[in-house]
């Protein structure tokens, strides 16, 4: 089903065939695992033939019980020998000149350079629109996996708030929140480290936990998530610690006012764009625009990145089973940040949230 | 002191500039921590001038506190706008012609064909053995964190032990065996996820933990590691589960001691392939070459898989400081499968195996 699509796209597109390499697309296209190693794995999506899998002879028994037919080759030890390899796979496909779609953020140098001289004389280009546009639109099954990821990442975090005191320090808290995640079922595998960034370190987007530890007055903001068959959740909440300044206080309110309109901004045929409007409009009218550093939002579910990117600029359009993030933040360098971030799935009715858990301010830790 | 190396490395092989992406390398030679995500981040080394370091504007917060000079370019959430910056990033370096290394194994073709837009008529070349000939010799202080992962790797197994019986599942001991690896103090982030595999699941050197149920016969392969300051440890140990058959018996002390002549194999000077012969000897010699199906092992240290590559074919020579696995396994299709594993450090008095944990076989379970 997901392979004829594929081939309806390509088609669409005029691309004669994709390949992917091991990751995401090709756990989605294949339903096989592959890391991404020393050893490349790729297949091969044509028209007409069955999918074309070039892997290392040890990865082999993967294949076995495959419900579909896959044409297989399979190479040795020696990086040396794999050129061969590739140039055997592709011998029959009558590709020589065709136009191949390969994924830019994904694919390796390793790869592209194996499948080009697999293949001088074809057209690469970037296929990762098809593949994206394809893995965007989530089936029911896929959304049940991606609330469940949802649903352990707040169960984990309730579990993990009573340890949250000042004098505690942010790994101590990330910890406790990764080892609850685990407890509560998410795969191993998470979707990305716990962050957790207290007073000045949550005005870093992207601060990795420190033994700085809780004060009076701090913001803090745990951004986490889990992974569930494969699915990731990503929320964020932020918290505040003992007695909260003004600017503090101001700050949350204007961040969860800019969550809520962002969350209600999504629904079917709505640009991308749009959303991050919503969000950022309540952030600029609330005078704090230059301190929201980043985009709204991005899509997710294999990956915790994909597709579609909630930022100014992306005219794509909404549609139903899309699930992106809604993630406004203030960020106030040298002092204080807020984030507040949902995982929300486009519905006929709009945008529905797939995380519950209360975005109040809550005050902890005294 | 280590980019002062990649410049010697550099003159020695011709080579203009080295660019590396988000990735083990890049926090190598500049002690940052990235993500591999959607946002390209890259870093560019040259003869004379300070690093180039091209990121995403919310990122730049983690430079702030380099002890050395960068020359630093910011990009937006715009994709369509990174080309540019990319392009001003290389107008003052002088490198419109130059001969550029870049990591095929890292480099994705986002990164790859960004750097190309901005140079088109510069050569770019694979730099790898560059960069994991730095990498490959560890200094005192990259081998006593690996020295730790594996206390912590070889800890967590013990306290795990316990669990295993008749009746467990794989699943059940990779689930307990994680978690004490986080109880004992590795990153979140292991190397790899434990594979647990007993009976027909041993004969497959990749395979992922199953519900499968241990039975008395089975030999139940754990290959396992943690993670300490970026360092990986990466061993294997099989264990026999109730009464056991004579292959079994038979064909863990084959690998046993395929296992101690590739550690005593090693040394200065020593060819790679030579340890790899070293082990694979032994298994020939007890009739059952044609089911060790993979090289003897792999270089490891910020990655579980780098330089040096323990294989036939690969006459790179041994030097101090490098370190490896040793793991010679015996795999029988639908029945069982051994594998054994050490993590070894190259010295002046030969090869010392960081890891001591008992390779005899013992009988789980009853």
């Amino acid at each position: 089903m997901r392979r004829e699509k594929l081939i309806q796209f390509m088609n669409e597109q005029g691309i004669d065939a994709v390949a992917v390499n091991a990751g995401p697309s090709l756990t989605y296209l294949t339903g096989l695992h592959f890391h991404l190693m020393e050893r490349p794995v790729v297949v091969v999506f044509t028209k007409d033939a069955a999918p074309t899998i070039i892997l290392p002879e040890l990865e082999k028994a993967k294949l076995t019980g495959l419900s579909y037919d896959v044409r297989c080759f399979t190479y040795g030890e020696d990086p040396a020998s794999w050129g061969k390899v590739f140039a055997n796979a592709f011998e029959k496909l009558n590709l020589d000149t065709a136009k191949i779609g390969v994924e830019p953020r994904q694919c390796r140098v390793l790869e592209y350079e194996l499948l080009k001289n697999a293949l001088p004389d074809a057209e690469f280009t970037d296929g990762s629109t098809i593949i994206a546009a394809l893995r965007a639109v989530k089936s029911p099954d896929e959304i049940e996996c991606m609330q469940k990821a949802v649903k352990i990442a707040e169960d984990a975090l309730e579990t993990t708030l009573p340890l949250v005191k000042i004098g505690v320090d942010e790994k101590e808290i990330a910890t406790e929140l990764f080892l609850q995640l685990m407890h509560h079922g998410s795969e191993t595998s998470l979707p990305f480290s716990p962050i957790v960034a207290a007073g000045p370190n949550a005005a870093n987007p992207h601060s990795t936990p420190t033994a700085r530890k809780l004060q009076s007055g701090d913001l803090l903001i745990i951004d986490w998530g889990a992974r569930y068959n494969g699915y990731a959740s990503d929320l964020t909440r932020t918290f505040g610690i003992g007695e909260l300044g003004d600017t503090e206080k101001e700050i949350h309110n204007l961040v969860h006012m800019a969550n809520r309109a962002g969350r209600q901004a999504g629904g079917v045929g709505v640009p991308c764009e749009q959303v991050d409007r919503a969000t950022r409009q309540v952030i600029s009218a609330g005078g704090y625009g230059t301190y929201f550093t980043h985009r709204t939002g991005h899509g997710i579910g294999l990956e915790c990145h994909e597709d579609p990117y909630i930022r100014e600029g992306n005219s794509q359009k909404l549609e139903i089973g899309m699930a992106y993030t809604v993630e406004p933040g203030i960020y106030l360098p040298g002092k204080n940040g807020v984030r507040i971030e949902d995982d929300v799935v486009v519905t006929e009715q709009g945008a529905r949230s797939l995380s519950t858990m209360s975005r109040e301010l809550r005050i902890l830790g005294v």
